[in-house]
């Protein structure tokens, strides 16, 4: 069971101040809510960083019709189909396709993957977002 | 049309080799692929800046067992429906769960979509990425 | 005066506990510190995304020897004379000078300085760190 | 001695178009010189992500009246010291402090010095800037 503690923190008047006017502006609901998010990013980057299981999204954008490209794109994939959990595809308009990849597994062969990926001939832009597991961060 | 066009680059000898040495690590076919990824990487960037028409994914990584919380984020996405393109949902154990969001719009808004999404109690995990429509940076 | 005010935050055990472990890492003496720095990164973020009056340095790697540049770099600080406050010069090695300039200002402004600085002909490396005045952030 | 050498890169038509307008912006003088920054920026991240012997800065704002702040600094800076170049102190207001220290070093022992400094209690916002020794970058 994970159950939820209190500590308390202190803060100077001022800073708590302009804290309370930012987290209204980003739709926080309370101050606890707006630290555990602060606290979770920076566990999340110490876990990339530490070469844990972790899970992340590579985005690719790029034209569907360069001959050949979506084929090297899945053979790609399926070198490190282990790492794969899902793709979703779609029709950005005539030309350009977005394709959003969810991984799961080490950073560093995630990374692997991503430049791999990023790196092909074709692919117009391409962006790895790493995120967590879950376990841990809560 | 959008053909091919080649310009030279002077570089220094010695940056020339380290760059080699690095996309060669990075799985790059050629120079070319490679410059022309940094070049799009930099307009992006600008691109989200100026509040133009963009493309991003959000990551949400929650606990799909807490009451209330996927109504909650069902809710925000019906409210700024217009920008959102497709939705993936993956179960990643027992509690958690990752949904990717794939949306289209000027980056403002979907900045403030972002924002609402991940300042969502109950969500562990969240990142906007942003990409592009792909027009213009090819 | 600017007092410190004491306030409670929840959290799950884990996560705290995964926190603990990361700020003895990072060699906070106390999560109320970790925390204050968390907010304040956050906060400074914001500061420089508003153009407010802000406090930055940059940072500039460049070849001493390399006829002119010197001059240029100097010539682009007293065009903005009044953003400059204090500028550090290093010697690396033989070639190569570092540079610091402490820079003060509307963020914006400040911003358009580092472009000039960072994109002249000579400039091997340059960076702009954005911190802060300090006010209203303790 | 190190020459200057020329290479070709292709590029689609509208993508240079793009990127011309986007340096004219940030007032590169020449295309080659913004694609060197480019290069170089990358690969300075590279690095520091392989404990390479590194150059950066270390920006401190601090409160000068908190009892005691400053010798803490300045024993912690003392335990580093080989690692220290030289050390710029601006004073922003009554009661703020801008401190800039430039470091030689590995990278892995750099961080930990930034890291010591700035979750120094009464230090209200610290960055650590990485930039480059500039061998082989040019």
């Amino acid at each position: 069971m994970n159950k939820l503690v209190r500590f308390g923190v202190s803060l100077e008047q001022q800073l708590l101040k302009a804290f309370d006017k930012h987290i209204e502006h980003k739709q926080y609901p309370n101050r606890s809510e707006a630290i555990r998010d602060l606290i979770r990013d920076e566990l999340v980057g110490q876990e990339w960083s530490d070469n844990r299981e972790t899970v992340g999204t590579i985005t690719l954008i790029y034209d569907h019709h360069k001959p050949d490209l979506a084929r090297q794109l899945t053979d790609a994939q399926h070198q490190f189909g282990s790492l794969i959990i899902s793709n979703t595809h779609v029709h950005l308009d005539h030309h350009h396709c977005l394709e959003v990849i969810i991984v799961r597994g080490k950073s560093q062969k995630v990374q692997t993957l991503a430049n791999v990926l990023i790196s092909t001939k074709g692919v117009i832009h391409g962006k790895l977002t790493m995120t967590t597991t879950g376990e841990k961060l809560h």
